[in-house]
């Protein structure tokens, strides 16, 4: 079943039931086929080759400033620029590239940021001002609303952390200016992110980038003598240094977004989690776990740890962003190792650059599903949150209820491999209800979801037997989760109405092979902000 | 000028003025054009995208036997295998791969090691057989004089280790095979040489096999739960992990290559070449040097750390091979780092696993000559050994003076690219001249080569007028070459006797470009060999 619109543009049904584009943003793209169903083809992209005999002997590669860098690059109309998000809301240099690129003159550039954040909102008058045509990003904030009432000239791209790798990795994205704001680094352009005034941790996120793209800047505020060790960036990929004041606020680097929460309900949640955790022999030496930075995922870590201290238990390796509650436990010998994708509090950046068990890991290793196998299908338990889940354990976590875009995939789809994957959600958010009939917008198939835990009880996917067997007999308000769905509704007063969304697709996810999961229509503005 | 072998093979002369083949091992080969010359083309090369799909969820990718990973590795007539030499004459892989892949039916085989020992001699049945057709790789001892002598029957093709990056980089060379003997590994595939019973430091020379080859296996001896930590080599390239007995022999893995120069004449000669480095200005706070595991390097680590001592000097970084001697130096202030490329004795092998500051370098780092530059050229001075080198200070380090192959290249080529070149060499070895008019096989262009330091004197070339302005006043017995050369024919009795060499081509030299620098040509059998 196909539809074709007057623009063109060829709109499929994919094997998860909706209705999604075989043209992005002038490319074909493949529709979602199931999952691990889509083979790849071909070959990874490999990038031009260069000649030391191009690059300085002494290896000095700075130059005096942006400007400078981006001239050197070849900076033309209609190229597409990479960011990434290590230094979050506190970052400077994105929205420095992309202005510099303005006052160059250059127009139509595609903006493939690892994420964008709020201090990116300017983006908006450079997409206003024909200099920035569109983002492949997540979008969220004053971005998200931009695309999400149509405003972008071309189409959104989501993906996953793995999927970023992989559609660099496969040539499905081609970059030709990546840009790397770099805590330290020197004239060579080897780069860290573990030390300098604006530490970050983990540069893992640019490491495809600084792989991949035919030319790659480093901007450092703190230049040291070659070498800078580590290097999780190698300067043998990199085209310019150049040398800036500040790369960035480092009290948003290392933001308040790791605050443990303090809501009973998504306290008790989190102790749900735990105690799931417990009672289905998941938590036994040598297991591991992911939860990230949310209020209930660090609320989980607290709760985990006692039970893993009660009971003796031990594990292998534990997985972030990291922050001090996981920091603790390496420092408690609670686990052997941190696998840290990124890092989000000074714990986290003071312990990735001093303690040799706390490693350094990016999409590839972690996340890249089309590699041979990564790290996220070995995670025994996965704690996530979401906006949205149905009856079929279906979940969305890109866009609200509204239809609005909210929030970027992060490593979230990746993480849907781990051996359990748990959403830990409050069962409903400003008097909506959070699992619903049907998500808006799909981002992660429910035969992967294992279990939805709420403070009204927790569902465990019907598809795993195992885990309801393993929790025989246990006291934890295990539920259909259509109950769970009927009482909220009962509560709140009846299901969420669903968005009166427009025929006009503004942006796609893609699922972490490549393949397009689902589409972001367009919302209509209201009449005030109209 | 071209010639026209019976076989269709087009010799040419190259810029150097040696006559090259146009055609190796049926693929073409562009003939060497001076350095810095010939610009790449085209993008480096793509292994095949894999999908995780095809791996296991619980990341266990270990197969009984070394014949079933060939197996699963789709092991085929004609196929490349490439091995690493980090176990040197320790290693018990490289020989059991080709074994087990004859046990298998294999014929024609490529074998692409990064070097070759004596303990490979096996291999040259296994030529006799049909099993392997040739070898690219460092052939010294009988492997170098059974391709020597005419018997192999495809090319042999020296490379330098950045060469080899190169190679594989650009696809000159496809590895179908890679396999890599991993002092520890963990059973998703990721490795590490710098712990275990077998540990060797890095394991950078298996580096770009792991990240191109189209399958990767990882033998080991010490199997670790995942993770292995550090992870040189990334699970997330490798098909299969073998566990054995045993990867090597360590007493032979961390050999006596190390042991420090006992000859007067050899100690002299050490001792000028520290003075050399200090009295021109090259030892300074913040300086760099690279020095091997050779006697006279070693004896020159001992007098360059006393005049660093002498004069509060301290080094940036020092590139090995390391051994003690590199470790005590970073041990005693004396270095911030030692980046190194591979590790030569147990002193080494501990610091590397144990010292932040010592850090494993690659290939690619250190000296793949088509990336963005590499570390060799930051190098303010490295202590190179070699047969020959003539009175254009061209020089020669793969074959002697009869014309047979016994060295590989290493590092040497990409190490000319220093801030100063310095040959430490014996004037003569065996009553035979090392300066010559010609070197046998041109291995190095002579402008690369700053300085070689004989017993007898040191020499200067004369392109370097900025280090002998540097040098003035200083008591060093600075001399010409074409002096020291004619005092040292008069003492042995003459110029070497040219060896006699057949038309036939049995290996060809690549310069760090891929370019073709020279041609190893047929020696002919003595009668008490033939």
């Amino acid at each position: 079943m196909s539809t074709i619109r007057d623009d063109g543009v060829e709109f499929v049904v994919n094997a998860a039931g909706r209705r999604v584009p075989t043209l992005v943003n002038g490319a074909p793209a493949r529709p979602f086929t199931g999952i691990g169903q889509a083979a790849p083809e071909g070959t990874k992209h490999g990038p031009p080759i260069r000649s030391a005999a191009d690059y300085p002997d002494d290896g000095d590669k700075r130059v005096p400033d942006l400007k400078t860098a981006l001239g050197r690059c070849g900076l033309r109309d209609g190229m597409t620029i990479s960011t990434h998000h290590h230094l979050r809301n506190g970052d400077r240099v994105a929205l420095a590239v992309l202005q510099a690129a303005a006052e160059l003159g250059a127009r139509d550039l595609m903006w493939l940021p690892s994420a964008s954040f709020p201090c990116h909102e300017p983006v908006v008058d450079l997409m206003e001002q024909g200099v920035v045509h569109h983002i492949e990003g997540s979008m969220n904030g004053p971005l998200g609303a931009y695309c999400s009432h149509g405003h972008m000239r071309g189409l959104g791209v989501l993906r996953s952390h793995g999927g970023r790798w992989q559609a660099i990795q496969d040539g499905e994205v081609h970059i030709d200016i990546a840009v790397i704001a770099a805590p330290t680094a020197d004239p060579f352009g080897n780069a860290d992110g573990s030390h300098g005034p604006s530490a970050c941790g983990s540069l893992g996120f640019a490491l495809a980038d600084s792989m991949y793209a035919d030319h790659v800047i480093v901007v450092t505020d703190n230049l040291v003598a070659f070498p800078c060790i580590p290097w999780q960036i190698q300067g043998n990929h990199v085209d310019c240094v150049v040398e800036v004041d500040s790369i960035g606020d480092p009290k948003k680097i290392v933001s308040g977004t790791t605050v443990l929460t303090r809501s009973p309900d998504r306290l008790l949640i989190a102790e749900y989690v735990a105690r799931f955790v417990r009672d289905a022999g998941i938590m036994k030496d040598g297991f591991s776990f992911q939860a990230g930075a949310g209020g209930i995922a660090l609320a989980f870590v607290g709760y985990i740890r006692q039970m893993m201290i009660d009971a003796g238990v031990k594990a292998r390796f534990v997985r972030g962003g990291s922050s001090s509650y996981l920091v603790d436990l390496l420092n408690e010998g609670l686990t052997d190792y941190i696998l840290d994708g990124q890092t989000f509090d000074l714990a986290g950046v003071q312990s990735i650059g001093e303690d040799p068990r706390h490693v350094a890991t990016s999409p590839f290793t972690s996340y890249n599903y089309h590699g041979k196998g990564n790290f996220a299908s070995m995670v025994d338990a996965v704690v996530l949150g979401a906006t949205e889940v149905d009856v079929e354990f279906n979940a969305n976590v890109v866009t609200h209820s509204d239809g609005m875009l909210l929030h970027g995939i992060g490593g979230w789809q990746n993480c849907l491999f781990s051996g359990c994957t748990i959403l830990a959600l409050p069962s409903f958010r400003d008097r909506i209800p959070v699992i619903v009939d049907e998500v808006t917008t799909l981002t992660g198939p429910g035969e992967l979801v294992d279990v939805v835990v709420t403070e009204r009880g927790i569902a465990v996917n019907p598809r795993r037997q195992d885990l309801l067997a393993a929790l025989e007999g246990s006291d934890l308000p295990i539920r259909p989760i259509e109950e769970i769905k009927t009482e909220v509704e009962r509560l709140v007063g009846g299901a969420p109405t669903r968005p009166s969304l427009g025929d006009e697709a503004v942006a796609v996810i893609k699922w972490v092979d490549g393949t397009v999961i689902d589409t972001v229509w367009r919302v209509p503005e209201t009449s005030e902000s109209a």
